[in-house]
């Protein structure tokens, strides 16, 4: 397929070399030019604007950083609200917020235009070695027009339904759920510690039995090796997560107590400074609530 | 060896059938003779008495369901305690608060005995399959002396210190982690079925991707199936957890934020008549609070 | 002196009546030119437009429902931004976030404008019998100048300081610190209900007692009468209160625990379709929570 | 009246001089009786023994500390239960657990004895003064025959009804409702101090309004003044304090979740050292988790 592609930041380059792998022609336009030459040696058309991203193909992709760098491009003069064709497809990647997106989908279905949400499941290396996730939403008819693209970036579409907002709820439900475990394991290390257990021993309990699975053990480890200084997702990144999470739950009346908590420590963090740590840092904050830090 | 073993219920006599097929010798006594049978026809042989429990072997596992019944058994009248020989071992398994295990530890040491403290992880069929752990707590030379019944009951044991209330303390924080990821799930699912997602397909990219272990695949799935009524654990008794849990934190200055939410809804599950549910009810409760249930 | 005056609802009116009596010459206006007939009777000045207001005096009050009203007032074409005079104080009543506050002192400091945040201290009757009191923030030298107006409307003036988010920043902290003592009376209510305490006799004992002031005596007489049909402030209007601070917290690294609770009962409250209820409605939901109800 | 009395602490000696002075005839008995030297001139007659004091007269009073002083003052050999006459009247003043007062109700009931609770609402000093309030629970008759006392004791008494275990809530209760309210209070000041207020000013805005009682004029007094030092309660026993509350509710399925972030607020002061402050020093705590000290 012929497809643009808008914001190519690591995710974002990481999907685009997926899809050229897998033979579709993909346009990238990113607001720094420089920063896509590999990925025009690789293939990819260079493009000037957003303008051009949407007229380039059937569809065309947003990768970006967070709601307001989306609201930017969707609603600019020359964005994608203006610029997308009648019948044309924004498939919206990243996280966002349901809000933004349910403004998007009502935006573009008045203009003739579709929205899919795409949010990926994975981080960038994931993606790139084609093992990550997808969560998709949007008309039927769009999901299966832009299934060969799904098929291309990720190991496996999970349908969320027809409204993109679904996709967008899931996608921050799994991050969610990812902060609470974070936080818990960390009061579980702060518990421990505190009985004279080595974080290690608690961390191998963990993970050779219940908590056999990736978001205990890259966390957990990094946790037992206090390795924060080697940033994944800073705590403030985070922070928008889970703030993405409590205003999900606002809006459609779900109360999210583990959620807070996970937002508590993170706001705790960055008042200690370590705003700009990996989030596994909230096991740090804990510890200092709990006087061991 | 030769070993006494006190409180054969389903966890004990599946820990008790693991030690006669390694050839040890165990000499079995359960309040409730009856239940035995099956156990003594195994090759265990029964005993009348805590007290011919006590002086079977060179060490003597407990096996009970609670503080309370754990408290009795060491203290009353011909109880371990006042029965167990100089030198004797005292195995208790089992999860049990860090406050009687610390109280335990100090009244068999001014007798000269000896606790180790070796909490199972693992329901009792995992435990009978031998793929189980335990957790080990006690003097260094107790547990080399009791390794061989370690291996003969559990695939891995875990080393939690000198300190027996270290490996109360691991348990206690694993079932914390737990109670809290189950918590967050459930979270999770009253939040995405909001915007319109099947529970069966947030549970889908939850397993698949960060979460493919069996704390969120066992428990997950009870929620995807609403079959609470199929109890593992009951709720009242994962109350019980969670407040071994908070009181543990409590003792030693570690505040678990994400622990009281778990509590609290185990609470209000009890509240809503859900007590004697499988412990997983808690989603269920989470839903009522969302106005879904 | 010569005010204008922007957004007459009943807090707007009662404010503008206060300023009348004291000699003030008002100049009102107000969307739906209609509500204001009394107000013109009364002796203010009907303006037909934001602009007009904006020229009308030294000063100009915008007294708003919330954030989105705030700032399309100011933001948009004739808007205050573009209409007030360099120099021209605009005094900003309501409840606001700390955001749109920041953002507004400095958009109109780059125009040579005045921002000083003025919100009330209580609701509209209080104002009218002249009990209320109002936080001050701004410039020392506008605050003196508008002290006449200040002194007209309100018993008390606090002075926040020289930036006006401090006076927002107290105005919600108020609210919340309210907001949290409903919640705990909501609990306390429901603990002594299970134990067949009459909620009339408890409410006795706290206000009485420890509690013997209005925040009490107020909310907890509605909690007893179960009077949350009679609406002072509808529970989706304290839910944004709760928003406000959690963000004003979240902006400056302080977690608010206790104002997650009050949130998520609110959130409750509003899933289980009380959302128009007063606010008091929190004891209710707690009674849900509870089995109660 | 004749009366025996047993635990003449600073709150039992107030109560019995109020005794005494309305010419009720007061048998006491205290651990170390060189404590009621004053006492004992001031008119009350010295006792050796629980036994004498519960044989002194119609009814006797016990003001401990906890509920295991008050298990072993009743259960052990010699003891309340043992020496309390048939048809006598113990009253159980102080704040205890709803779990001991629903056991102790159950024993005297089974010896013919009757149990009245009666927490005091106040402190020693405002028992001393005649103005503090008693809330009294147990069976009519004896709450009748007991009204002369209440009525030397305090201002006024709260019928709670005939399970003494009721008034034990409401004293537990109005606790819980006072440490939520100091915990929201210690959150309002990291607040407002962020965005550059004195603690000062936020505390006249609250006391001067919606909170001008003393729950907030004592504590936010010492919040401001940080004069944590000058020791009313520890803040180890505000934690007993929540713990109580927090069992409460677990019984009878009421979630509590504004004390859980009281107790966690005490858990956390407790670990950074602050355990014997004045239990106000949890404004301390929040301003630690906030960066701020």
């Amino acid at each position: 397929m012929k497809i643009g592609f808008i914001g190519l930041g690591r995710m974002g380059q990481a999907m685009a070399r997926r899809l050229l792998e897998a033979k579709h022609d993909v346009g990238a336009y990113n607001r720094t030019p420089e920063k896509i030459k590999d990925l025009v040696a690789a293939g990819a058309k260079p493009l000037g604007s957003i303008e051009q991203a949407c007229g380039y193909g059937a569809a065309v992709f947003t990768m970006l950083a967070d709601d307001a760098a989306l609201a930017d491009v969707a609603e600019k003069k020359g964005g994608l609200l203006e610029s997308l064709p009648k019948g044309g497809i924004h498939i919206c990647s990243g996280t966002h917020g349901v809000t933004i997106i349910k403004k998007l989908t009502a935006a573009h279905a008045e203009r003739g235009q579709v929205l899919v949400a795409a949010p990926m499941l994975g981080r960038p290396e994931v993606v790139a070695s084609g093992q990550a996730g997808v969560v998709i939403g949007g008309p039927p008819g769009a999901l299966v027009q832009c299934k060969p693209l799904f098929e291309a970036i990720g190991r496996r579409a999970f349908e969320a339904g027809s409204d993109p907002a679904s996709a967008a709820a899931i996608k921050i439900a799994n991050n969610f759920v990812l902060g609470c475990a974070m936080e818990a394991m960390g009061e579980g290390f702060s518990l421990t510690r505190k009985y004279g257990v080595a974080p290690s021993v608690f961390y191998e309990v963990m993970t050779d039995g219940l908590f056999n699975c990736s978001a205990y053990k890259i966390y957990g480890k990094i946790m037992v090796d206090e390795s924060y200084a080697k940033v994944g997702q800073m705590a403030v990144l985070g922070l928008k997560d889970a703030d993405l999470a409590l205003v999900a739950g606002g809006l459609v009346g779900v109360p999210l107590p583990s959620g807070n908590v996970w937002r508590d420590r993170l706001v705790g963090a960055v008042a200690h400074g370590d705003g700009d740590k990996d989030w596994a840092v909230m096991a740090l904050e804990q510890a200092r609530a709990s006087g061991l830090a």
